[in-house]
C-alpha cells in the first residue's frame, strides 16, 4: 500500500495505521480526525464532501463531535468499514488524491491541531497483569521468597481507578500532596509527595456495551475492544503505601493519569499478534483462550529534566503481559458487571525481565536504592519537579510500522 | 408549616423535606419531581406554568430532563431557592393551593410514577468510615487484638467503586458468579457466590465541580454537597476475600449497588445536625472540623424471604460515623483529585456498637457463626435467592420528620 501523502519510513502513522482522535483545528472547531505521517485529517469535512456515503450506517456526521464515543458506539462493522475507507482514500490515485480542494480544507499540519481527550471515559479499571512487575513489587514490599500473592496466577487482579482525572498527553500535573508515614516516624506527616513515579501501561477502549448481569467470554472479547492507547498511571508511592491497606490505591493514584491522543484500532494491530507467556497453573475455564491474544508492541520511557535532553530510561514490550486483554474483559464481566462504551481498562505497569525493561521508577531504582544516572550528571530516585516523562509505543514487522506516538506530561511543583 | 396536601404524621416526605428525584409519569414522559406525603409533583409542569419565574437563574426548564445533574450544576443558590419556592407553593393558601388546573396536571399518585436513577454518576467512591464496622471486620479477618489497621484513625480510608452498576431501588440483582477459595481447598473454584451480603450505607451527591489540582477544605465542603441517598453496597464476601489483596475490592462489589430514588438536600437535614464521635488521636490539620458535622439519621434494614413478611434485622444510625462527609471530601481532594457534579461518595457500612446495629450480614451473623432467625422459622447466614433487602432512613426531632423512603432490591438466582 502506498499513500499519496509522503511520510518518513519510521513514522508511527503509516498507511497501515489510520487511528482515530479528536482535534481542535486552528483554535476554531473540534472534530474527529485521523493522522497519516505528519498530516491530520478532519473526518467531518470528508463526511460532508460525501466520502463516506457508501457506509450507510453513518447516517449523521458523528465526526462533528468532541468525543469518539458516538462513532465507536456504531459498532465494529461501521468503524472497521470507516477505517478501511479512509485507508482507500489515502492511496495513490484515489478520488481524494485528485481532490485538491478537499485536501486544502481537511488536511492540517501538526501545528495547526491541538489534540483533546479522544473519549469520554465512563469507567476506568487498572489491572496488574505483568508478572515481572507484580513480582518486583512483592519482592520489595513483602516477601522476596513469596513475591506473588496466592491469587495472582488465578485471576487478573484489578481495581477501579478514577475516571475524572484521566487527561490528555501534554497536560501538566501538579505534584500531589497527601499523608505518608516515613518508616522512622511515629505519626503520619502531610506534604508534597516525595516519591512521585510513573507507571508504563497500555489501555484498551471498550467499544460495545453490555447489560448488568451479562458476561463476555474470552472468545467474544475482541468484539468489545475498539482500540488502544498508551497510559501513564502517575503514582505517589509514599501516599500509596500508607493508604492502600486494606482497600487498595486511592489518593496515591487519582491525582492524574495521562493517555496518548490517538486510539489505534485492534485491526491495525492485527499483524503484530503474538503468543502470551505460558500460564501455569492452568487457569479456570472462563479464563482460557484459543490462539494468540498478545501483541508485540515496543514500549519506551524517557525522562527529561527541565532545559535538558531526554534520557531513555526504560525499554519494555506489551507482549510481556501474563494476562491478556480478552482474559481481563472476561474476568471483569464474569460477575455481571456491565460495560459502557468508552470504558478504559489499563494493563498495569508493563515490566520485562531485564532491569532496563522495568516500567516504573520504583522498580528501575529498586525503591531508590540504585538511582538512575542522567546524561547531565544528575541522579533520580523518583521524579523531580519540572521533569517531563514521555512514553512511546510502536509495533514493527516486515517493514510495516504502526505506532501510538507518545504520551507526555510534565510534573509541576505542588500547588 | 402546614401544607394543603395531607399526609400521615410519620411520612418521610413532610413539608420540611422537599427532596428531588426523576420520574417516569404515566409511562409517557420523564421529568424532575418532588414528593410530599404520597403525592409526586412534576416540576417541569410547574416551571411551564411560571411558578419558578422569580428564580432568574432557572433560565431554561432544567426539570425536563432524565437526570438532575443540570439542575444541581446551577449551584446551591439556585437549588436552595427552588426548594424553598416549592415549600412555599405547598403551604396552605398559596397560589398553587388555589390552582386546581395545575394540580390536576402536575400532581400524581405513587402508582402513576416510576422512579428512575436520579443522577448520572460520573465517579463513585466508597469510604470505610464507621469505626465499629472496621473493627468488626478487622476482628473477623485479621487480629482481634489489633483490629484497626495503623492508618484507619489518621485518614478516612476509601477506594474507587464502579459507577456503571449503580442502579435504582427496585432493580433486581442476579447473584454474581466468580472465583473464591474455600479455606480447605487447594485451588480456587468458580460458581455463584455463597456469601452474598448487603452493606447499609448512606451516600452524598456532589453538587459542584473542581478543577484538577484544586482541593476543598473541610470548612467549604458542605458547599460541594447537594444531598444524600440511602446506599446498598451489595457484596459477595467469598469473591471479595479471595480477590482483594493487594488492590482492594473489585468483582465482589461491582455487580450492583442500589440507591434510593429521592435525593434529600443537606438543607432539609439541617435540623438533625449532631456531634461526631470524638477523634483520638488528633487528626492532621486538613482534616480538622469546626462544629457539628454529623447528622442523626435512623437506619433500618429488613430481610424479606419470598412470599413472606419482612424481618427487621438491623437498626443503626448515620451519626455513628467516625469520619464525617466534610472530612471525606477534604481528604478526597487534598491531592488535587477533581470532583464532578453527580459524583457519589458512600459512607461505607454503618454499624453501631450493639450487635443489632451491625450493618451487614457478615457482622450480624459474625461470618455465619450465629445465623439470623427469621419470623417464618428459617435461618440466614447470608442472603439467599429471592430474598428482598430493604433499607429505610429517616430523621425525626421535635415533631419534624424528614426521611429518605427506602432502597429495596431482590436477589435473583445466578444467570
Amino acid at each position: 500500500m502506498k499513500s499519496f501523502i509522503t511520510y518518513d519510513s519510521n513514522s508511527d502513522f503509516s498507511i497501515h495505521n489510520i487511528p482515530f482522535g479528536i482535534g481542535v483545528f486552528d483554535n476554531q472547531f473540534v472534530a474527529a480526525c485521523t493522522r497519516i505521517g505528519d498530516t491530520i485529517i478532519d473526518l467531518s469535512y470528508l463526511y460532508n464532501q460525501g466520502y463516506f456515503d457508501s457506509i450507510e450506517e453513518l447516517e449523521e456526521n458523528v465526526f462533528e463531535s468532541v468525543v469518539l464515543n458516538e462513532f465507536i458506539e456504531l459498532g465494529k462493522s461501521v468503524t472497521t468499514a470507516t477505517r478501511l475507507k479512509i485507508q482507500e482514500l489515502l492511496l495513490e490515485n484515489s478520488d481524494l488524491a485528485k481532490d485538491q480542494q478537499t485536501q486544502d480544507q481537511a488536511f492540517f499540519s501538526l501545528e495547526e491541531v491541538e489534540m483533546m481527550l479522544p473519549i469520554h471515559v465512563p469507567n476506568y479499571t487498572d489491572f496488574y497483569s505483568s508478572i515481572e512487575h507484580a513480582t518486583n513489587v512483592g519482592k520489595m514490599f513483602r516477601d522476596p521468597a513469596n513475591a506473588l500473592l496466592p491469587n495472582w496466577k488465578h485471576l487478573p487482579v484489578g481495581y477501579h481507578g478514577r475516571a475524572s482525572s484521566i487527561v490528555i498527553s501534554g497536560t501538566e500535573i501538579h505534584r500531589p500532596k497527601g499523608q505518608s508515614k516515613p518508616a522512622d516516624a511515629e505519626k503520619p506527616i502531610f506534604g508534597p509527595s516525595k516519591q512521585l513515579d510513573f507507571e508504563l501501561e497500555m489501555a484498551f477502549v471498550v467499544g460495545k456495551q453490555t447489560d448488568l448481569g451479562d458476561s463476555v467470554s474470552t472468545k467474544d472479547a475482541e468484539d468489545y475492544i475498539f482500540g488502544m492507547v498508551i497510559f501513564n498511571d502517575w503514582s505517589a508511592r509514599d501516599i500509596q503505601s500508607w493508604e492502600y491497606v486494606p482497600l487498595g490505591p486511592f489518593l496515591g493514584k487519582n491525582f492524574g493519569s495521562s493517555i496518548s491522543p490517538w486510539v489505534v484500532t485492534l485491526e491495525a494491530l492485527e499483524p503484530f499478534r503474538t503468543a502470551s507467556p505460558q500460564q501455569d497453573p492452568e487457569v479456570l475455564d472462563y479464563l482460557k483462550v484459543d490462539g494468540e491474544k498478545n501483541y508485540d508492541i515496543n514500549l519506551e520511557v524517557y525522562l527529561q529534566p527541565e532545559n535538558d535532553q531526554a534520557n531513555l530510561i526504560c525499554e519494555s514490550n506489551f507482549k510481556f503481559m501474563y494476562w491478556n486483554m480478552c482474559q481481563q474483559l472476561a474476568h471483569h464481566t464474569v460477575n455481571g458487571c456491565n460495560l459502557e462504551v468508552g470504558d478504559l481498562y489499563a494493563s498495569g505497569t508493563i515490566s520485562g525481565s531485564s532491569p532496563n525493561s522495568f516500567g516504573s521508577m520504583l522498580e528501575l531504582t529498586w525503591r531508590g536504592q540504585n538511582p538512575l544516572k542522567l546524561s547531565n550528571g544528575e541522579e533520580r530516585k523518583f521524579i523531580e519537579d519540572n521533569d517531563t516523562i514521555t512514553m512511546k509505543a510502536f509495533a514493527e514487522k516486515d517493514g510495516v510500522r504502526v505506532g501510538f506516538g507518545e504520551v507526555t506530561g510534565k510534573i509541576l511543583p505542588a500547588k
